[in-house]
């Protein structure tokens, strides 16, 4: 029986650990908070960062959301997040990309103090989700595995295909796959002949950005696909790197929208809860 | 017919480009210095940083070897280190390991200038290696790679095994491997089964420390196996990862010694030329 990986019920497990740890830290006294910079430009971006502000606002974390006009100075935003980094009150920073060509986002983001990052993309985070030290580790590849594990699978010991290697999930996936006891085969635009791979893996991450990349032909029934690619089709529909059609020909598929993504927006509460505890002293804290 | 990658005339290469460059730094009158740190107690430790002075003085480089006591105080180690970062007439610095247990290696090994770090194992020079920015790339990594291409082999395309994960070799050379366009394989100790991997694999790097890991009955034919393992046996020989016996199971095998140990002692020196052009700017140099 072919299983479809939803993320919601996952989701759904986060938000409800994340909810008790706001109340326990409310009763310390500390209200948590999370502020978001964004930069005027992509509509799509407004759009996450204003659902943010819904969701934390359920799970009773305060949310502020900076918005900044297209034409704002990489000094204006470096002074702010100084501010913000300094203030004791702040817990959790992200910053909405795409910024404009004018500023230097990778720049702007490793600003951001390492135990405010609750996006997990500083390099200090990367290199201790790489090195399985403690830091905050990236959302969406934290978000794949879990969306995984939730349905009672384990990457310990399997053969795992990852395709992709890009910054914000291949590269830091393969890491925590392997870490977690995965043998790792990682697939990139140079591979040959995908399939191949596919054919003979267990589990398979895709993160590429490409619409119908993986096809039924390509995979085989004892197959489990988590898709972390999100796109827009020509008419305005979200699919996601593997063709639904998937699904049927293999063992799993979590589909998209409605997989990963749903529980990479959980798990930023997650590594906010996560960002408290290393900022905030277990002495002061009870 | 079966290639024994040897190491030496890679390495002579290797050095024949680096004397010619010391040449010209002379020329413009700066002489390249590389300084190493020694804690005394580990005899094989010694017998290297010594070695690696006589092949230093052969380039023309001058070479400080500092030695420190087993008792020495992280503090002082700390101290010498930043006096040789600030020295703007030191252009490498090497700290040899194994250090004592009371001494915390990865803190001191942080402590060294990352454009002076020529092992490239400072946290920037590994995240250079990762993101392909600039960067002195960890050698034994390099020299892996060197090796293969020097006889006339490529990775880009190629599915390669990479055997092992370890922070020096397996872990930065993974990602040479990605960032040359090859499909790669990582195998760990938790790998149920290595050669239905290496079964199947162009090319494979084995770096884990396991004296006869890979034996000939694990590879094929069509292999080439490049052997980054030092190992010593019971009797004092020193033998790689890979078994002597697979030379002839396969298209190609490193040998050890006498092949990616020898073109890595090469490497840091091109490692020491390459930290040059990063500290001098050109103008300085001409």
């Amino acid at each position: 029986m072919t299983l479809e990986l939803k993320g919601k019920p996952v989701a759904d497990q986060i938000r409800e650990e994340v909810l008790r740890e706001v109340e326990a830290w409310k009763a310390r006294g500390i209200v948590p908070k999370l502020c978001t910079l964004i930069v005027e430009g992509d509509p799509a971006s407004l759009y996450y960062a204003e659902a943010k502000g819904r969701a934390a606002e359920k799970l009773g974390i305060e949310y502020e959301l900076h918005k900044f006009p297209a034409t704002v100075s990489e000094g204006l935003l470096l002074d702010v997040i100084g501010r913000l980094n300094r203030d004791p009150e702040v817990h959790g920073i992200m910053l909405e990309l795409p910024l404009p060509a004018h500023l230097h986002a990778p720049k702007i983001a490793e600003a951001i103090l390492p135990q405010k990052d609750i996006d997990g993309l500083h390099p200090d985070n990367l290199l201790a989700a790489i090195k399985e030290t403690t830091g905050l580790y990236p959302a969406t590849p934290k978000a794949c595995i879990a969306l995984l594990t939730q349905y009672g699978h384990t990457v310990k010991g399997k053969h795992v295909v990852m395709v992709g290697r890009g910054a914000t999930v291949g590269l830091p996936l393969m890491h925590l796959l392997l870490n977690a006891g995965a043998t790792v085969t990682v697939c990139t635009s140079k591979t040959p002949d995908l399939s191949v791979h596919l054919k003979q893996a267990d589990i398979a991450f895709v993160a590429v950005g490409r619409a119908g990349l993986i096809q039924p032909e390509m995979v085989h029934e004892g197959l489990i696909l988590i898709d972390a690619g999100i796109n827009e089709t020509a008419d305005g529909k979200i699919v996601g790197d593997v063709s639904a059609d998937c699904l049927a020909s293999s063992a799993g598929l979590s589909p998209t929208p409605g997989g990963v993504g749903t529980v990479t927006t959980a798990m930023l509460f997650r590594n906010l809860m996560d960002a408290m505890d290393l900022q905030i002293p277990v002495k002061e804290a009870r």
